[in-house]
């Protein structure tokens, strides 16, 4: 009844894949946010059975670092020069609601650097156009899901601390959290300086025109 | 069960962040409008659950910018050279009317001139596509919520004086109300002189020809 | 439960502003109708809660004045020149039907010359493609609204003089009716020669190439 | 209950407004379909809160004459050049079904050649894309509405002869029945040799490239 | 309550006219698709109340042809070339379904040679974008609905033989049925070496330049 | 009740053409994915009434040959020249699912190389941008269609080996099972070095520009 069963689990060592923490029907469950880009023009293709509002956290995320990519070490023209495709297994299980947010963020600024995601490391929490970290809700039964998948440490909103240390002490001692408020601390913790093995190359040819240029 | 806890609540030093004043099943809330904008083609993207009035109200916002923008010391061929992003969080809760006609307005005013938002002010109220400021509904437990927030002046229009005029004079004696019957009050009013801090460089190149030239 | 105050009433001395009538649920009422035009390449955009019916009168007066705007001094080659939007407050207001087809013409030839409209002055009638005006419904309900809200004088549809008929003379002894069958003659009388205040300058730059000699 | 009354009836002067029979709910009625063509490149706008199938008849109608255009004095190039508006009058009344096809041709052919329409004629009847005439239903009571609207001549297909025999002889004896199994000979009936006044300019100036040579 | 009257059938002797076999709620019919190329840059429009399957099998069918035509005899740059409608009669009737596939391709490969259709003869069966032909259902009542309107061969898949088989061998005495398992098989059979009457000119200009090389 | 008898199976000698296993209300089942390529511009046509789940199949496996067809020898400009279209029989058949992701990743990159599919070959598993074979249902069903059909060798994810292994031993002991965890290992194993008889020329002309230098 899970999305992803314990074993399905891997180190993050892919650009561009990041765990999130999704709250079902049946309970917490991690899932996947996998990000590929490819020379384009920016296009933003989703899937995965997303609904509206997760879609728009797609959008807001792609939005946030366009605009503040430069933060991050990313030329801003490189979002008008590759196509993004952001796919969240598993395809047929229906999946909405704001609070991957940051995953979907963290896995976009891993694919636009190639840098490696901190592994076993899991995130849950809205994103705003401005950078914000939002409080959702389910912590409970998502931290759990997290340690059954060998999650260690785990991203959220500041204001979701409260439900966390209502949580028996002694079932999560292994388990770190870490706090925050604004989308830098997150992309700071979770992207390690190292690149990817075969790292794509995102250097700019001098003789392409950015779009607005044209 | 309302969208933003008190203590979400921030000054608004960031441009383009401005607070609106909500009307919701469950009360009166106060909401966040966030516009960024990015070098483009004078795209419109808007999330964050909007219904298709809420929608309008950001279309027609920025339509009377674009024809009234110089009033404002805007250069009208940046409507056609920066891609608009409009964002209500939280993402999740559905918003509609044209409540925050506004707000929407004076956010994309902040946006194209990347001056500061006066502080601790909120504000509700229809646009028109002319200018004028129309009243709204459920003024009395708008007012509530933003004094819960902290919020210390609020501006609507003239027509919903009468509103305000049925509280409890002594509940909302900290705060002030500035009635208005013309967008050009509400922004001469809520933009700051002041740029933000890091402003965007809204400069336009001279070889960049604006669209009707092409 | 009416759409506009009669407080909101003013004059008509913006270009593209024009007072229509309207038949809702709770009786009849007036509206506005309001154009605005902004350098672009001939997009429409419609904003107010419009039902299909009534969008369609908008692009009718806009195809009808596309075709025949050398009677009215519009240089055709402005319309593939300017985007037009076509707003109708209140936006939270479902609004449908085709009575507002001469209101929208009025509005966009006003627009597209700056001229001012007449002021005191209302109008309910279909608009057909090649300029019939047609008579509408609730002319009873529309006339008592527009009297209400201080309007001298209303055009209509020939064949919609039957039912002012079926009203009380003294009750309507200082209003003026205008009965037609062209839209030529509703243009003619609204309009005034004189332009509005800081009119915009619609002259066409020589190095402008129509869309037709691309 | 009907569409039109008869004093809305008038003689076929302008280019493009053609006299259709059409079977409502409430028995027959006329109808008229305008076109009306303004420089552009080819673009169809289809308005009158049309049914799908109606829709699909003006598409139809618009292949036929851009693949035989010759036929009838039509250079194929205008297809391209010029953009076309079809209105069916009244706005509000949904109008749907294949039976207003030969109308819809007859209307695009009278656009685009600026002849006269033969007058006092209505016709009904469905169009194949090879330029068929199909017969369509609700003969008896489209010809007892012609009637009463002054229509002295019908063109329909030879199919339906047999539902006009069923008519009283006596009270169809002033009106003429036209039997017709091609489009041509709908044509080559309803459009007189005559140009209405004020025709438009519809040669094609030598600068201009047709779309095939881009 | 059938689609097509008796008195409706006749040779096939304009381009892109082909003869189908439907199976409908009243029993077997048949119908025509009517292919019409004109220039333009290769868009397909569909007309004729058709279901999406329906609406597909026209898109597998050009697909098809575009990868295949030199088998054909047709030059494949010509699909970037024209523009493509094909009409299914009549209008209002609603059709689906993937048996109308090899009548379609027929169809298709007739406007784009400008050869004549063998005349008299129906067919009906899927087709794959291999180029198969599958069997379809309704046979029996396919082929009495051809008998009646006078075709004398019928094209279908060799799977179908069986659903022929069970028909009563003295009624269908006067007909030939033709088993095929691939599309190659169908058009040299379908379409013969002759051209239509007042042809298309399908040469290529040499300063057309293709797709491919902008 | 199944989607294809038996009879219709054939070896995948065809480029582009691979068997996959679906599981319908009815039981298993095999199904074809043909894939056909023709010059365009990266433009993807899907049909085959496909539900939603099993159009992002298609797009999730193109998306992954597009940022990883160098390993399987694609020259990932081809991606831009060329349309693909992916079509499913039996069109009237309803399908959904992701269980077609490999078998649709398969058939596109036979298309894109022009080899041999493996014969009396079968596969089924959902395919994610990163190139993990994952899961899915049915599997006992799907592999006694697939011996129905006389296919010989499966490959699936090595997390269904256990439903395998819930068979009845003596039933599939003529079959081979291949259980995978990532894509390359199916494409290298599912597709030949030898390519199919009149390959596509996919060599790229040296004057074609490729769309990121435009
Ligand atoms: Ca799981
Ligand atoms: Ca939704
Ligand atoms: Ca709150
Ligand atoms: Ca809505
Ligand atoms: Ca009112
Ligand atoms: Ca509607
Ligand atoms: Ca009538
Ligand atoms: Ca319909
Ligand atoms: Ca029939
Ligand atoms: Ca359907
Ligand atoms: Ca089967
Ligand atoms: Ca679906």
């Amino acid at each position: 009844p899970t999305i992803f069963d314990k074993d399905e689990y891997e180190d993050n060592s892919v650009a561009g894949v990041v765990t999130g923490l999704a709250w079902t029907q049946v309970g917490g469950d991690i899932l996947f946010i996998e990000t590929s880009i490819s020379p384009g023009k920016g296009k933003l293709t989703l899937t995965g059975s997303l609904g509206d509002v997760m879609k728009e956290s797609a959008v807001i995320a792609l939005a946030y670092l366009r605009a503040n990519g430069k933060k991050f070490g990313i030329d801003p023209r490189l979002f008008d020069l590759w196509d993004v495709h952001v796919h969240v297994p598993a395809g047929a299980v229906p999946k909405d609601g704001p609070s991957a947010g940051i995953t979907m963020l963290t896995s976009l600024s891993s694919a636009f650097t190639q840098q490696k995601v901190r592994s076993q490391l899991a995130m849950t929490g809205e994103i705003t156009l401005r950078g914000k970290v939002l409080p959702v809700g389910g912590i409970k039964e998502k931290i759990l899901a997290a340690r059954r998948a060998g999650i260690k440490e785990v991203i959220m909103c500041k204001t979701n601390r409260k439900d966390v240390e209502e949580i028996n002490a002694d079932y999560i001692k292994d388990m770190k959290f870490h706090y925050v408020t604004e989308m830098k601390e997150v992309i700071d913790f979770a992207l390690l300086k190292e690149k990817v093995e075969h790292p794509l190359d995102l250097t700019i040819k001098e003789d392409v025109k950015p779009v607005i240029a044209n």
